[in-house]
């Protein structure tokens, strides 16, 4: 090592500490944490000399009862981190099952973020961290030595909503240099979400980039818009800056976001390569993404051969009054009548919508109209969406 | 509100937590921080009951000596926010100048994010917050109600690194539209950075869709590759998956990168509409990147008509023994021979790497070469590298 750079070193290691806190700092800078062991257990760690209690909270523990107003309810698990004598709190895990995971630490009953990875993924106002374990089903969400597509974040102008709105679009692996056309899945995020949900928590461009070198999915064009019509973009991304992002935000469920989809048709088929016909449009999204869906495609009754609810928060609203929601039944009917390929309806077993699911199916059956549906375990989380559309994409355009 | 919607509200609200908690985090939750005041003060807030001392660090207070190895340097100061009866720590700032600044909380010796803001970015391995205050150059580096270029990730083909390797490229408003061609800046990131720096720390896109609305540079393409040959992505983008970043990372500046460079510009060039000639490219880099751009130039002496080296890392290495560094001055006196339309460059007055620079700037005042100086205030620092960049944009393509 020369002596430039030996000067670099000391001027980064050392900037902003005094000497005696040097054995410190090289101690928590040097931490691995999370350490995914060789038998998929996971080893925490943290440097915390000063704290009294150390806890790790996630969705990688064993849920746990919780008292709350509503009654008994599933919360995610805590593990106590136990501290060595030089003050690295350390816990590890029982062998996981192949997924992403996600956790917080809570020192001293202050939740915050693990200061050794940087790798976190903000949902609605918080941020965790996050770490894969295994292969399988997780390997479709790592980045691989493959192929792979672009994800491109642009803007396109609403006339429906007198606004340019961000949006990300993921592009199949040679996209750029083909003269193909492609086909469309517009891919809707859930309450709280925006056009960063699908691709940052969601990991679409892996999961796409992965199942399409595996030969199961086609190669298609993935557009994740932005459901919040009040909002040009993401918080933080948007020309309203940054601010605290809210899980409910105005106008998301009142018809003005349906109205509008078609601009996000239009910009996309005169933008990208794609077949523009009903065969080739796909439409689906998660909780309040899955109620979009549910409405875009009856609203735009003969639009998409291919229509995904994944924990669709189906729900009668006060204010769904207007246009996109008067004819319900008959639109419904019409887009049955007019014949689609796949409506794919998927729930975990605990999802507090559930129930409002049920009774969807139950209106489907009643009136005829054929679905195909799923019932996994857990609730309405992440992990759920992920594997729904690991499933629901290889079904498509074929 | 519905009955629906309030249960959901309950659900997100009370997942996880006792009902005796809910008050706390209710507090939690509504906690703003930091509040950037009309008179440009800011108000930093923490809820943590059982802290005993929370401070705050950052590029916004003024700075310290420090005690180092290396004698007093100068380091971020910190201040002591105040508990009040609900367990809610505060501080006020002075009134700052208009600028991006980040920050991270202190509490009880351990250093963590703000929680109650979302908006962060990693530099190497360190997670901070940030927020922006003012008008006038911090507008720059906001998200205005303007035209706005794409961002696209993207992968190219590398044979001279035999990998496909993650890229960011800005294209300018209208470019998906336009049957023009643009010029192209490449720009280049630092040590421990990667193709995410310029994007994130350097808010490069509202750089140029600001820049560009106001007339003031003119619409072009900026490729910001990985400097770091041995990865094909950034950390947790590319193959290697999730894993600590590191700030020194071998066989970056060992002349391979600069020997592979053409492979960028090649890509670059039959990818996208551009002028591919010397007059419409220009190549830039802080530190690390600097290094690579002032040997990129020379190395491919008849390539590029604008340089610009911010804050750059000019230094004799021992392992610079290749080809790319065998003629140096043969080279550089090749390059200034040929000609360009500008060398630029700048350094802050306190930057470690003065010296260095001011000894390049001594040899090439022998051989005659001519470059534009520019000395700033303040060191090594990202708010430096964000002004040069809206510095010498506006000079390029002329």
């Amino acid at each position: 090592m020369n002596k430039h750079l030996l000067l670099i070193l000391l001027f980064f290691s050392t900037l902003g500490f005094s000497s005696q806190a040097q054995e410190a700092i090289f101690r928590a800078q040097n931490i691995i944490s999370p350490e995914i062991n060789a038998d998929a257990t996971v080893t925490f760690r943290l440097h915390a000399p000063n704290a009294k209690a150390v806890q790790v909270t996630g969705d990688f523990l064993p849920s746990v009862k919780i008292e709350t107003p509503r009654g008994l309810m599933d919360g995610p698990g805590k593990a106590d981190l136990v501290k060595d004598d030089n003050g690295v709190w350390e816990f590890k895990s029982q062998a996981l099952s192949p997924e992403l995971y996600s956790y917080s630490f809570i020192i001293d009953d202050f939740r915050t973020t693990d200061p050794s990875n940087p790798f976190l993924i903000r949902d609605v106002a918080s941020v965790t961290n996050i770490f894969i374990v295994g292969k399988g089903q997780a390997d479709l969400y790592r980045t691989q030595d493959i192929l792979h597509g672009t994800v491109a974040r642009r803007w396109y102008d609403s006339p429906g909503l007198s606004m340019d709105r961000r949006i990300t679009i993921y592009t199949p692996p040679g996209y750029e240099k083909s003269t193909e056309k492609f086909p469309v899945l517009y891919l809707l995020h859930g309450a709280g979400g925006d056009e960063e949900a699908w691709i940052a928590l969601g990991r679409t461009a892996q999961i796409m980039d992965n199942l399409i070198a595996e030969g199961k999915v086609k190669p298609m064009i993935v557009v994740m818009p932005n459901g919040n019509v009040i909002q040009d973009g993401a918080p933080g991304e948007g020309s309203e800056g940054f601010y605290k992002p809210a899980f409910m935000i105005p106008k998301t469920m009142d018809g003005t976001y349906e109205g509008a989809f078609s601009d996000i048709i239009k910009f996309v088929e005169s933008n990208y390569q794609v077949k523009a016909d009903k065969a080739n449009r796909a439409i689906a999204g998660l909780s309040m993404g899955g109620y979009h869906s549910l409405h875009i495609s009856r609203y735009y009754p003969n639009t998409f051969d291919y229509v995904g609810l994944f924990s669709a928060a189906i729900m009668a609203r006060e204010d769904a009054t207007g246009k996109v929601y008067s004819d319900f039944d008959a639109s419904l009917k019409a887009q049955m009548d007019n014949g689609y390929k796949l409506y794919w309806i998927a729930i975990g077993k605990t999802d507090f919508l559930y129930d409002a699911n049920k009774e969807f199916r139950t209106k489907l059956d009643g009136m005829g109209m054929k679905y195909t549906y799923v019932e996994s375990e857990g609730g309405h989380i992440w992990r759920n969406w992920r594997v729904y559309l690991t499933q629901f994409a290889p079904q498509l355009f074929k």
